[in-house]
């Protein structure tokens, strides 16, 4: 099919689905491979090889190699934060908070997004073909953490010859990859910015994770979680999965304001199962949107990772995760946000100033739930601009706004 | 088999499931029939004929037959709100506030429950056999509404004999029905008690409700809607609906101190999807049970009614649907409840204010969530026991505790 010029939408590929499969082995993105003697340990123990990792860059690393900033991506999310999206066409991600002139300005700063292990976008995950069957690995891939995400992060980093990253950045599940960060490595990361997440997933977290899982698992296209080698996928499980996610991304009030009790280009109710109700319409397109850019056994996984976060297990306490940190850390969230509410934040930080860090907090006011982090939510923006600023300064590096001064040199 | 009289779990039958399909058709409870020429005139239109109510009493009528009370129940209730449910062996879902002595008290008041249209144990419902082809109605039962729940049980309300009620009270989709019966029949309803309710279905609720429908209808053994002619039951659809539901009733914090990240009969992590955490066997626990004792479809139906429940939209306002009643009414909410939150009992409150109605809120403070009204919580209790004596007295029923007057009879 020719693209068709009058209409936007159509610069989305004709089958995204195909596209996301394509992707998810031969990543558009740039592309590190590891070989059969470079495995990935794991923290089950498995030790993954050969294993790659996609991931972009913005920006340009300076000499010393210190203005390295690791984005971190959710549950969803992929390596493109401030390009395109190969699969839907769509901006980054993330373009309203990286990029030119923007908080994490890419005219400064040397921004790296790798799609996390066990993803879709050509990370080594569940699509990946296993060596030892020559089949696509499906549920033999190994079990991953957020631990073993961050692991293969910081392989990257050494990989593009980086010590030392000047911020690692990212919300909910990036929030975590942050906190593992600062703790697996603190030497190695200079400030941090875990937003709208959580030292630990909580039970009511775990909750609604399971019933994603176990609604992929209840379609009898899931084949026992084989489906890739025959050529089926179950799309019908994921977007239920993907449903029930996204009300939990968004507040009561901000679903109130969007939707309310508002009728679906319809005057009365119909008196049947169809969506009547605008909110049941824009959920099933958002189950059936997912569908194309996302795969159900990453999903497993992905959310497998998230549940099995929790800080405390690996260090004792989260005060010990954080013990001697040199780390400057900038803590948020949202007043509205329910699933990663601000007393977890708050947790945090009281664990960082019993482990006497340097960290700020800011609860923001916002209504629109979790998702807000992905949002335009300029308070976000301006908090994040001057602590990254303070922080360039600290490490010596000249701040966005500022010119580098010559005569120092 | 035969009982094991060592196993009180034993009481429960053999085929919890096989009994749930014949009580759906020949109820075990009380029955009241109406004949074709009997119609039920629904809100849709539809003129549903003959149809059939299923119900329990508890306690006697009085001679001027003025201490009957009507008791609603929630979405997944039934009619046995004080006596053994027949499909589960179990006491009755609401035993704590219902029988000799409790805050209902049946040594005093003539109590009413009756399953609800569209229900699954013996009112008319999707299971029913349509007439005009001989097969179960499956999607082909109309739509039904609040309203028509509550006009249904007003006909079996006059065919027990009885003009006005001493009190209807419900919590959940029962207080819908509450506030129902009261802005449909003022006059027939001397007292109130809608707990834990709203005067309509949010957004949110509207959106959790939706994810549980796609989950039903995705399941293959749906055959759309006609699964029971073909002896075949969409159980997996069904247990995800029920998980999603199931975590929408209880607070985050009751989900932490029951669960919290505690493992199930593990150590260790097993790296794997069997259930790791607690709260993951639980969910599943709950929705394979409730499979054996509810009807996919009648889940449908009854999830449909709720999300189309809206006072405003039928009356204008909430206030009018209250115009000039004289009912006394105990609103009652719980602190930690935050799928029908203490805010839209408050607007309730604020309606019936404007209305110049006679009208009591309690906010309980309680840390379970929406199911609190179905728990041991001894404020509700304490509260409905003093709104009852109170209204008895107005009544001029004699009160639990005190004696009926011989000397002025």
């Amino acid at each position: 099919m020719s693209a068709d010029i009058d209409n936007p939408a159509a610069s989305a590929p004709a089958d995204a689905e195909e596209v996301q499969a394509n992707e998810a082995v031969s990543p558009s993105s740039k592309l590190a491979e590891f070989s059969a003697e470079e495995a990935l340990e794991l923290e089950s123990g498995v030790k993954l090889a050969p294993w790659q990792i996609a991931f972009e860059t913005y920006g340009t690393l300076n000499a010393d190699k210190s203005n390295a900033v690791v984005v971190c991506h959710a549950l969803t999310g992929d390596q493109y934060v401030a390009s395109d999206n190969p699969v839907t066409g769509k901006p980054g991600w993330w373009s309203l908070m990286v990029g030119p002139g923007k908080p994490i300005d890419t005219n400064h700063y040397f921004v790296i997004c790798s799609n996390v292990l066990g993803g879709c976008l050509g990370t080594t995950g569940p699509a990946t073909i296993n060596p030892d069957t020559g089949k696509p690995y499906g549920v033999d891939f190994p079990v991953v953490t957020i631990r073993d995400i961050v692991r293969a992060q910081a392989r990257l980093v050494d990989y593009l010859g980086i010590d030392t990253l000047f911020a690692v950045i990212g919300g909910s599940m990036g929030g975590m990859q942050v906190l593992q960060w600062a703790a697996s490595y603190p030497e190695r990361v200079f400030s941090a910015v875990p937003i709208a997440a959580a030292a630990r997933h909580t039970s009511q977290n775990i909750a609604f994770h399971e019933v994603g899982r176990q609604a992929i698992m209840a379609d009898p296209n899931w084949l026992g979680g084989h489906y890739i080698e025959h050529d089926v996928r179950p799309t019908k499980g994921l977007a239920i999965a993907r449903m029930a996610a996204h009300v939990t991304y968004m507040s009561d009030e901000s679903l109130h304001q969007k939707f309310g009790r508002n009728l679906q280009d319809r005057e009365n109710l119909t008196f049947g199962f169809d969506a009547d109700f605008q909110i049941e319409s824009y959920l099933r397109h958002q189950g059936m949107t997912f569908v194309d850019r996302f795969d159900a056994n990453s999903y497993l996984y992905v959310t497998r990772a998230m549940d099995y976060f929790d800080l405390a297990r690996e260090f004792g306490s989260v005060t010990n995760a954080f013990k001697d940190t040199n780390t400057r850390f900038c803590i948020m969230s949202f007043t509205s946000d329910w699933l990663f509410p601000t007393s977890e934040s708050r947790s945090v930080v009281k664990a960082l100033n019993a482990a006497a860090a340097n960290v700020s907090f800011v609860e923001i006011e916002c209504d629109r739930g979790h998702d807000s982090f992905l949002l335009d939510v300029p308070e976000m923006f301006d908090t994040i601009r001057g602590f990254v600023t303070g922080a360039a300064r600290a490490r010596g590096l000249p701040a966005p706004g500022e010119e580098i001064s010559t005569t120092d040199s």
